[in-house]
């Protein structure tokens, strides 16, 4: 299992509190405390996910996580000064975690209270914090936000890692896709896949469809697929924390339309076209413009009902939008999706690929197939 | 799918608010709002996990959501008043949705700090809110538990839901298992399984470990099973956001020592004893000690490490706990796991059974196979 590096957690500590005028910094979303000291709280375990607490007291530099027993042993090399561990279940009429991790919360709140004046930050919206008496605390999203834009070597070799497993996914689902197979049986196969490639579980998230089945939805059904039917198959496994998510659009048969051959070819030149737009300080909306340009070429930008792509990281959505109003310019070592896409009666695909952006242009991570057949 | 009675959710709100000495209830725990209007955040989407809302007006009885667009449609019934949705992200500069969440709740603090004297009542824990000048704000928490302990009509219609998923799950791992199999083999054909049986996508959790193999682990690996190997499935998979959890220990081939089935019968006399305990008003040391006395009596009570067992519904671990100091005394209508086990060089084995607490005794709710073969 791969793991963010220590020293690199520590260095994103350091930036973050010189970002900062707070004396204590307080984080509670766990895509934030794994950024910030390596500590990994699986989307499929969820450790008391939402009640696990990083302190960063800017006046000492001194990390302290607040976490759940079964997380603990997660922290392989210490990226923080203390952890206070919180048990999975006393053996006392005290009773379970959650109520001791009230009793922590508790004893911080004095410690906060000793703060004269307080200078607290945090993450608003993570926590109705914000919303009672939040006069004197500053919201940390905006700058871990753009803090993660950017990312870190360690980083990417775990978005290098998602991108692998998710290779494995699509070979999966490409492999499934076949006159009789159900949608689930296709999501089912990408699963495996990626268990397999990973070499323990996935967090896979995805949509699964037939365009061509009366109402496609994003969830995979029962749904036996037809001669003629094109499957889309967009998949966004959460691989230690961070996410790759890229789409192909695959042909059950041989028979598949001229207007699906069409639109095919149209996202296709989209999505080079999109490329080709992918340079340091491209904005956002440009970048849409450029994918609709394509599809408006062979008279599809009517059909084209979404964004163009987004930036990648733990979270989904995550900035930059390819939407047409962004005035967000990209910058050298972020990583983003784009997926140009058309969708109307009697044709729907779409296609994705990941990239880094590096100060020549592009760098294409993703190298599944996003042939129809 | 099986939802919540929007009905029972709105008499729950009403039961909650009645308990709370406050005028305003903010909740940001996903299971509390599922449990309360019916809105299912699902694990394995997690849209906006931790920034949505819900807000209870104890003058007016009114409720409000503040939910992500990717969630609201997901609101069959209207269990609330009203909802305020938050973009997945804006064709504007004005960003993503996460910074008009933001927006969202700078302008509930306006309202918040509208009341005089505040009365506020949150979940301490889920938010560092109980940590920053809190002294104003209730916690929810210990309400919200015991409100949780006994299940309404509707939810054990969902456990039940969630048991026949898990019942699926295990006949898939039972199949699976066999010499030159992996445990990530046996783990994709569980959660195969289970996807087939719901019809969709499920957050499958478990331990999937062969007892006999070095150092046994939770997690599936690559390890090949091998002949003389037992292997454990303990699953517990969320459906519709509640929790099955039951286990068999299963022989790879017919090999398995004298050692092995011995704990084999003893787990299984265990059992049959913490059954007969499992009465209204019993305590969960009591239960404790009932299954641990029934593995003394074959020189086991030294390999039994663990608590006896746990309550069942959104969250793992969830109240009551049958372990030795707990004064819990078990409630009609509560919804309980037993899971004795034993582990020692040249034999493991755990199995596990889920219950629901009625006047008359335990119902057992799970069908699925303990056998050794």
């Amino acid at each position: 299992m791969e793991r963010l590096d220590p020293q690199t957690c520590r260095a994103r500590q350091a930036r973050l509190m010189a970002a900062v005028p707070a004396d204590l910094l307080i984080l509670n979303n766990p895509h934030h405390i794994l950024y910030l000291t390596g500590l990994y709280n699986s989307e499929l375990r969820q450790a008391a996910w939402g009640l696990n607490s990083l302190l960063l007291d800017a006046s000492s530099g001194r990390a302290t996580l607040l976490v759940n027993e079964m997380l603990a042993h997660e922290l392989s090399a210490p990226a923080v000064d203390a952890i206070q561990v919180t048990p999975w279940y006393a053996a006392a009429p005290a009773g379970p975690g959650a109520e001791q991790f009230d009793e922590a919360v508790t004893a911080l709140r004095g410690r906060v209270e000793a703060i004269q004046p307080p200078r607290i930050a945090a993450e608003l919206g993570w926590l109705p914090q914000g919303a009672v008496g939040g006069e004197a605390v500053l919201n940390l999203n905006p700058i871990l936000k753009q803090m993660r834009r950017v990312k870190d070597a360690d980083e990417l070799r775990l978005i290098r890692e998602a991108v692998r497993v998710n290779e494995a996914a699509h070979r999966g689902a490409r492999a499934a896709v076949q006159v009789g197979a159900t949608e689930l049986e296709v999501y089912n196969a990408a699963c495996a896949a990626a268990v397999s490639a990973f070499g323990g579980p996935v967090h896979l998230l995805g949509d699964f469809t037939c365009l061509s089945r009366p109402n496609p939805g994003s969830v995979p059904t029962p749904y036996t697929l037809q001669p003629g039917d094109v499957m889309l198959c967009d998949i966004f496994p959460l691989v230690n924390g961070y996410r790759a998510d890229f789409t192909a659009t695959i042909a059950v048969d041989d028979r598949y339309s001229e207007a699906q051959d069409r639109v095919d070819g149209a996202i296709h030149e989209a999505l080079r076209a999109g490329e080709a737009a992918l340079r340091p300080g491209a904005r956002g909306g440009d970048v849409y413009r450029v994918v609709r340009a394509a599809l408006a070429q062979h008279g599809l930008a009517e059909h084209f009902p979404h964004h163009a792509g987004h930036g990648l990281g733990f979270d989904h959505p995550d900035t930059p939008y390819f939407v047409p109003l962004s005035e967000e310019t990209l910058l050298t070592g972020e990583v983003v999706a784009l997926e140009p896409g058309a969708y109307g009666p009697g044709f729907g695909a779409r296609i994705e690929h990941n990239y880094l952006i590096t100060e020549g242009g592009p760098e294409r991570l993703s190298n599944h197939s996003t042939a129809l057949l």
